[in-house]
């Protein structure tokens, strides 16, 4: 790979500890492989001198996906972000792994197409990021989840082999290799390719910002919407503290006073949309709104967008340090579940901000924390335990969208038998013998059921 | 089980050396159970005595996925055909494998909502039968194949273990097992509870045919709907030969003195669905159509979806037996292999239809044979090992919905490679290691790499 492709020194190899959630160790060096062919090679090397290899698309990670636990070698792709092929009229794009998200639908959008999954961090990670994490995003509610958008994949297994699954069709004969692998964090095979679906850019788009001067009138339009039959394109719901951060960071126009916003977008044909907004209009008017904004302009609509999706961001100039939680509930729970986590909040005396992906019970409860506090730091991981045992308690999950990483791997008990997580060691052991991609991670590792690992003070 | 639980007498086990593709040998014994713990103790029973078990569901699989090829005992899903829960809020459903296809849509259909994968034969097929085939339908077009319905599974697995995958959430954690089974044709495990997604009724529909003087300005339309950025409900296509034998048994009002029909639908909002159906007729008006029927009533658009629905049964009256291929090309390819397909029946002097789900380029050439003349049922494997071969080099695949069951396996190199199979081979071995359940089916057996290995004689 020559010099330019290879990190060793301490200075540059520490950023390398950092993802978005946590930092653990120092690899002992950072490759930038160009070709699939480089990856093998490295493939090879570290098999040969039995070390760890973890891939690492940006980075921004929420669950600890791409820092390493037994030192070894990260694979950055960041020099493979070509994006190889563009076939617009089968809908199908073949991208390297280190292509920005944002990017893919860059390069479509001139024609009327994007690449639907939609992480908030879209304009900096990368495609097989989220394919490694199966990523979701706001538009998960009508479009789904990474795996949905991912028809065919190259991989590089821990042998060196490669192989190809899937392809350009719906669906292949055979096993799914191509669903087994996106999501599996890079424990199974590293991609090194990725084809995927454009969708058609709708023809109209309607964002809409609801306003409560109470929570549960919000959580119930949600449920009003769903029932009545609407998929709206996004239904985002934000409490009351975490609107107020967001508004003094973003100025998008969110109300200071206001208990919870919902941002709502419809989206396809102008006269359909015309229609929806209509019916959500008065939806909300039903369950005391005290207002419905509708983005007026482009740029309206960004903004809206914008605090949304920096609301992390934001809430980080508000607390010294805060933990981001991912669970999933049916979304029928929403309003009993919102009252679990202000009664954790209260038994742990910690501050918690609330932003709901609301439409598909996707939650983000964030816990405000200082970190130089080592009980209040204690305190934060006992209260988000309480929230995912309460999540897989409900019917729902431990992660909706940022993955299991090194985060949750303990947590897993709490949704899988002993007999499906037993099936699950099996399939990793098959592809991934030696357990040298990606260590740690997915599985849990000992028998601490039902813990969060993760030392949350490096978080934030 | 009971004496009412076994068949075992020669003239009850000959029914069930049937599928809708063959017939080839008899079972030892069909078993209808009626729970799970059912299932497990013959799983065991099977296992002690080395015995082969194949699933089955209704028979009506197209690709002998459900005939026995060792002899062993048939597990009918015949009495495990309960609706286990409706969760309309949530828009899941939990049933037994045995469910019809139909009958769970019949449930649900009062409170607005449906099961949106429709096989052709979705009056007979079972839920549990279309997971191990991952089938498709019509519908595929819009909202995907068996897969993207499935969101959790009961599996026995050969040992009789009992796994559970997935649930009613979008995705777990985890390696994604419930993908992995679903098409896997009972060759990992035998499904005992699938959890499927139910979607709302549209609003309102449009039905509509199309009808041609050339085959080519049918294609053409295809081709420039897409283009338009418009993805109709179903965009099925039948040549002049197909809707001749269907208009003769059905009445279904196909002209017969036409080249090709389009059966186009459109649904959604009331106001959307109006002007896709105003766009489609413009563009079929710039691509020579004769005439564009609008279905007028409920009745008229069953009638023109029966015409189609029952289209190979139709053509059993006209040729003593046919061979239904099944294939997959990018849909821009369309013409060139309607071309092809021509060309083929040329070359072995056969008689052959074409039905397309034109959409999602999905193929249904139909070769007319009689069994009794053998040199002719020789040459219709032939031509279908052809065409099954140029769609694999135009890019598609050599089963889009039918499966690959005992038809397909030997075609399997053709579309991927020794490295990817030898992966599959892995996986069916660490997850039904004797080879017990449903052997014969989905992998390569023997090194007739690209022949079909059906006995067509069978067939029709």
């Amino acid at each position: 790979m020559g010099p330019e492709g290879v990190l060793s020194r301490p200075e540059d190899l520490m950023l390398y500890e950092y993802d978005g959630l946590s930092a653990l160790e120092m690899p002992e060096a950072v490759v930038f492989p160009t070709s699939t062919e480089q990856v093998v090679r490295m493939a090879r090397l570290a098999a040969a001198r039995k070390m760890a290899i973890t891939p690492r698309g940006a980075g921004t990670g929420l669950s600890g996906g791409s820092v390493v636990t037994q030192g070894g070698i990260v694979i950055s792709f960041a020099r493979m972000k070509k994006i190889l092929e563009i076939d617009l009229e089968n809908q199908r794009a073949r991208v390297q792994p280190g292509v920005v998200n944002t990017d893919l639908t860059l390069a479509v959008a001139d024609d009327g197409y994007y690449y639907a999954p939609d992480p908030s961090s879209q304009k900096a990670c990368t495609i097989g990021g989220n394919v490694a994490e199966n990523s979701g995003g706001p538009h998960t509610l009508a479009y789904g989840v990474t795996t949905n958008h991912v028809l065919g994949l190259e991989v590089v297994l821990p042998d060196g082999e490669v192989i190809r699954t899937g392809g350009k069709c719906w669906d292949l004969p055979g096993y799914d290799l191509t669903g087994l692998m996106v999501g599996s964090e890079g424990t199974l095979g590293i991609v090194t390719e990725v084809t995927v679906r454009l969708l058609r850019t709708p023809e109209a788009v309607e964002t809409m910002l609801a306003v409560y001067d109470r929570v549960m009138d919000a959580t119930r339009t949600v449920a009003a919407i769903t029932a009545q039959g609407i998929t709206p394109a996004a239904l985002e719901m934000m409490d009351g503290f975490t609107l107020r951060a967001v508004e003094q960071a973003t100025h998008a126009g969110y109300p200071m006073d206001s208990a919870a916003v919902l941002l709502i977008e419809v989206e396809g044909l102008r006269e359909a949309v015309k229609e929806q907004a209509e019916q959500i209009e008065a939806i909300c008017g039903g369950n005391r709104v005290r207002s419905v904004r509708r983005a007026k302009t482009t740029g309206e609509r960004a903004l809206l967008w914008k605090g949304r999706k920096n609301a992390f961001g934001a809430l980080g100039r508000i607390s010294p340090n805060y933990y981001v939680q991912d669970g999933v509930i049916p979304r029928t729970k929403l309003p009993e579940m919102l009252e679990f986590i202000e009664q954790v909040g209260k038994k742990y005396d910690l501050q918690i901000g609330n932003i709901f992906h609301a439409g598909d019970g996707n939650l983000h409860p964030l816990l405000m924390f200082d970190a130089r506090d080592r009980d209040q730091s204690q305190r934060v991981v006992k209260a988000a335990q309480e929230i995912m045992k309460r999540c897989a308690e409900l019917g729902g999950s431990i992660t909706g969208e940022h993955g299991v990483g090194m985060e949750k791997n303990e947590l897993m008990p709490l949704i899988f038998s002993e007999d499906d997580l037993e099936l699950q060691r099996q399939i990793k052991a098959l592809m991934n013998p030696t357990g040298s991609f990606n260590p740690g991670k997915v599985l849990p590792t000992s028998k601490m059921c039902g813990e969060i690992r993760v030392q949350v003070s490096a978080g934030g």
